[in-house]
């Protein structure tokens, strides 16, 4: 087992363990009722990428849901500081996951459990990125999209059928109207070269906010409701998400989108994107 | 703590192990990503109620989630007997949950982990049973309303909703048709004297199956959609669960039902239903 590789501590109920004693009782509520929100990103470096974001989304997650954070925001970031330096996993992403804690009655919310794991990233290949992904379409959409929910029933459900279809990832629609990934956002570019993404049922994604103030420096952007046939006739389809960053999509349900190949406005922003990343190090851009 | 009020032991992972013991990694996809089903049935001196009914209905759950169960039928009888032995709960219920296991990458199912805990039961009051109780809707659905999962995300969302109403329980509706509440199934009595239940979007209770049966030797009972309207102007409702049994819901959405008092369908069934009980515990009834 490689440091590098493998995380050798996690932080759990106020504490830092070897990873293998990262346990939990099964009477909390997110074993006994799947109730917990949770929230990921990236450390290069020991720096972890835009972590106030992701923390301002980790307490409105867990507001939306009702459950008491049991440690204050600059507890975690300590923890957090403090997993960093014992992992010793540079290139790596953490995990918060809070639960409805340990159950009473299996049904009634506890003190929320607070668990931070670190883990290996699992980026994009750059034959993905260089020649784009196919993805397929699925009616669904998550009960409370504005929290990082743990609810995934629905995407792992949908695994076999992704390799079945050797598609990527699967997006969500409902009414026609599409919404999200299970673990990413989408874009589209029209015709007029305006970029577009969902406003409803959603996740906001750090990196959808990012990739739109990247976007309205230069061209028109609008969050606004998308259908699955404006989809099919983009110029330019991309996903995007902490780890894959912005993922070209080249074809959706089957049919090709725009000349089935990555587009200049995904690629551009992606440069923009990988600026930015570096700026949030604080390594100055020429 | 006394012994006939709180299990001592819980089977995990094969084993019979104390309560205390009986802990899950954080890599489970339970704890990640809120994946999996269980399934729960009561105790009476040492009897399991219903064992047949409820296994193959957790057999099927698992199945629809597409989980491998780590064990036989009869293990799993076996381990429910020896943890009845061990326990010294004469009444009471056991929980089997089967989880997505333990997962390399926090998404994809591991080994499923299986799981048996012995829980006092909490049954309804003699007041409820008899003055009856109030229920509100609210619109939902499962995702997977034919398995049990462990999806209750909703349900305890509107735990603090159901305070401030005052209600007993929520039940869910799409498009204005009539499901299930979260851990129970509805039923109503038409004014011809008709036993009508929904047929979709919900879990098959065992008891809803055994109140359809016995109902069913003395009056006409359909499985149909129904709407709120139909329910508000119901002549009886009520709502059935293994550990509810059958309770009458007196008024709906702050509308009476009937006379607003328990009506003598609920009320003769709830009769029939005792004495199946008994059957099913070998007693012979008169």
């Amino acid at each position: 087992m490689n440091a590098s590789q493998n995380a050798r501590f996690a932080y759990i109920r106020g504490q830092i363990v070897p990873v293998s004693d990262a346990l939990i009782h099964v009477s909390d509520l997110a074993i006994q009722r799947g109730y917990g929100i949770f929230d990921f990103f990236k450390i290069e470096d020991g720096h972890p990428f835009f972590i106030n974001d992701h923390l301002d989304r980790f307490f409105e997650s867990a507001r939306i849901l009702k459950l008491q954070v049991p440690a204050q925001r600059d507890e975690i970031e300590q923890a957090i500081h403090q997993l960093i330096a014992r992992n010793e996993m540079p290139s790596s992403g953490i995990k918060l996951i809070l639960t409805g804690g340990y159950s009473a009655d299996g049904y009634a919310p506890g003190e929320s459990n607070l668990i931070l794991t670190q883990h290996a990233l699992k980026l994009p290949t750059n034959e993905q990125v260089e020649k784009g992904v196919r993805v397929i379409s699925y009616p669904y959409f998550k009960e409370f999209p504005a929290a990082k929910s743990i609810n995934y029933m629905m995407g792992i459900w949908l695994l076999d059928v992704l390799q079945q279809e050797r598609a990527a990832d699967v997006l969500y629609y409902h009414d026609e109207v599409i919404s999200e990934f299970p673990r990413s956002n989408i874009f589209m570019v029209d015709h007029s070269g305006t970029l577009l993404t969902p406003s409803r049922n959603i996740l906001k994604g750090v990196t959808r906010k990012n990739v739109i103030s990247l976007a309205s420096r230069s061209m028109t952007v609008l969050e606004k409701d998308i259908t699955r046939d404006d989809l099919y006739g983009a110029a330019e389809v991309f996903l995007t998400s902490t780890t894959k960053r912005i993922l070209p999509i080249v074809e959706v349900d089957h049919r090709v989108i725009g000349n089935g190949k990555p587009g200049p406005i995904a690629l551009g922003l992606l440069t923009k994107l990988l600026q930015l990343e570096k700026q949030d190090k604080g390594i100055k851009v020429a």
